[in-house]
């Protein structure tokens, strides 16, 4: 492979994405606001419906402090065959509250239950926002009763409940992908709410992929632990996760349901959930908070994708290339520093840094290049960093965005 | 142990050590200009200077992509038994700079060693500044000759030395201990500096100790590891190294040489060493880049020592944390999910955590305590977080400081 091949990938139309018409068959969105949040006027709860059984998969945090609903969902999503729900709310995190934020979010979810007739085992849950504080239970339950009246009232608003699910998003994420399989079409449908810079130790990363595509519930935990292995984990390092990161993928195979899917269907919805993640993480990345720009970083040449992956990640969250990308100041010498203390053998003296077709530097030296057309080049909204080892055949990527004084602002006074 | 006693360290009288009278006997220190920096005026270039024929140790970055004096010195200590001096300069660090890069500076000790009459297999060097630029060689060269002149004439200044080594460093670092043994008084002196984030990743961290001891160059060694493991690797985490990241220390033993050093010697020593080193770290943590408070976060009640070090060195990386000890906000949900994402394992439902001597989170939920209250004891300049794990009695600790739009600024624009 030619390291010039490797570009950025495109987060697609995400207005397109926010219209019901995108929707997969089958599924509603509401979105409303509660009051949880202490922003006037924003919407804070959503709910994801399936209006037939859905099978359910999900990854989540790997954090030792898992918030209340992620410690919910994973019993129930061992527990359970069947879901109709994901109910979400942001401006609470319901993390490090015990017991009784346990009791809330299943208050919560029987309140939902009840008023859907349906039993709230079937249902999920995930919270986003600041840690450490109850969520106020009246507002809670008054919310998802009034879910459970949107769906009777038919009030479907895909818009509403992905905007209901942002905390500091400048914008909502969505993407959607088809794929006909046999004469159907199937369509997999995803939202996300990033808040934080991209690496997802800065804030919680919530995302809903919906599928009318009907998969048993082992194929599709398989399908969305791969995907998110190559979409979200890319815009983070392996471990470093909030207390509330949830990724939950329905299937209600409203179009058809298979039993026993055939490799060439799973193949497509692999690829069609594929581009959904990675344009959500993508998304994600650019609305980081406080950033102006996104790099992706690829590494190629390695010996394992894992290496690759390691060192991209490590470029990724350097505080000091993510700084220097703010000023648009070509520093690789930061990029090789960090790749150096990424804990990943690899022979400077033979490494090769491209700032997009830019060679910087060829084994291990600084090349003769424009500093100040590099310096225009990396003004751009997406700057693609390409380092070649030149010891293997295997690579990767790592999205990233930069560190801005807004970053500061948005996160020094973010509880008080 | 309480955890109310686990406090933050004092720098010390920093003034004081910077007079020529609190250096050790038989050094002597010099610092001028030579131009390589590219900050007008800046003195660029300094030479730490024995009178007499020293032993030295050394402990440098674990990075892959070592500059080019790095390597030279792990050559020099492993093959020389007598050392005269270290050359440092600042303004460019002669890293990602090849053969040339090693050429500029055998060169520049030559001459050095030529002026002083003394082999220049006796003489060490560092450098810090911008990567993956060539040093000047004639300014390099016109510095070396200056300085050796300098020895010959007796300029002295401590502090001309210590500001030469400096770069974005806002003041001069300096540290000095005494101790007697059996009638003598020994002196263990010390400077560094730390330009960026106390996060040695951020930048280079060099340090030059000198002690009128004389030991020989395994105590040396020894010595030296195990005060840099407790003091300017708790400003970092494991590995976590730039490209120049250097620790000199050269004993003289111009009050007394000890061919075996009596443990009671010894422990008088390290205790010195531990002192100073101890020190110049917190300087560094405090004159970080756009830094306004530092933190001292202790982690007790571990299992090993190792495990409090991993958890108190991620809170106290968590982009996150350091955001919000900008601003001053107690949230201490940050150091909890920042503890969660450790990699070690721990029951967050025991832990407890402090802000100041104010329990902010008790078995993992929050207290009930006064947020305005707590809000102006983080104003404060040093900050104490204290972790307790509740599962055993290890400790540790790592200093760190706030993350400001400052930084963003210093660091957005390093290069060009």
């Amino acid at each position: 492979m030619d390291i010039s091949s490797l570009t950025a990938f495109d987060g697609g139309d995400v207005s397109a994405a926010l219209k019901n018409e995108a929707l997969p068959a089958g599924f509603g969105l509401y979105g409303l606001r509660s009051g949880i949040s202490a922003v006037e006027g924003k919407k804070d709860m959503a709910l994801f419906w399936s209006f037939r059984p859905a099978r359910a998969a999900g990854v989540f945090t790997k954090n030792l402090v898992a918030a209340a609903p992620v410690l919910l969902c994973k019993e129930r999503l061992k527990k359970g065959k069947s879901f109709r729900g994901v109910l979400i709310n942001s401006g609470c995190a319901n993390a490090c509250t015990g017991k009784r934020g346990r009791d809330d979010a299943e208050a919560a979810l029987k309140l939902l239950g009840d008023g859907m007739d349906v039993p709230p085992s079937q249902l999920l849950m995930a919270s986003t926002g600041v840690i450490g504080r109850f969520l106020p239970r009246e507002k809670l339950e008054s919310g998802a009763k009034a879910l459970a009246a949107a769906v009777t009232a038919n009030q479907v608003s895909a818009d509403n409940a992905v905007r209901a699910i942002m905390t500091t998003d400048t914008r909502p994420k969505a993407a959607v992908a088809r794929f006909v399989f046999e004469g159907n079409t199937f369509t997999v449908w995803g939202c996300a709410k990033g808040a934080g810079m991209i690496h997802p130790d800065m804030a919680t990363m919530l995302s809903v992929v919906l599928t009318d595509a009907g998969l048993p519930a082992a194929a599709l935990q398989k399908a969305v632990k791969a995907a998110a292995d190559r979409s979200f984990n890319r815009v983070s390092v392996d471990g470093d996760t909030s207390t509330n990161d949830s990724l939950f993928l329905l299937a209600n195979g409203a179009v058809k349901d298979f039993a026993k899917p055939p490799a060439k269907f799973l193949a497509l919805f692999q690829s069609a959930l594929q581009q959904v993640s990675l344009s959500l993480a993508s998304q994600i990345a650019s609305d980081g908070e406080g950033a102006t720009r996104t790099a992706w970083i690829f590494v190629q040449g390695a010996k394992t994708e894992a290496a690759a992956q390691k060192l991209a990640a490590t470029v990724a969250t350097s505080p000091l290339f993510k700084t220097a990308l703010h000023g648009a100041d070509p520093n690789w010498g930061r990029v090789l520093a960090a790749l150096g203390r990424a804990g990943v053998p690899f022979d400077p003296d033979k490494a090769e840094v491209r700032f997009g077709d830019v060679v910087v530097c060829d084994r291990g030296m600084k090349t003769d290049y424009d500093e100040k057309a590099l310096h225009e080049l990396i003004k751009k909204d997406r700057v693609v960093v390409r380092v070649d080892l030149r010891q293997g055949k295997a690579w990767s990527f790592s999205v990233t965005c930069d560190f801005s004084k807004d970053y500061v602002t948005i996160n020094a006074d973010y509880t008080t």
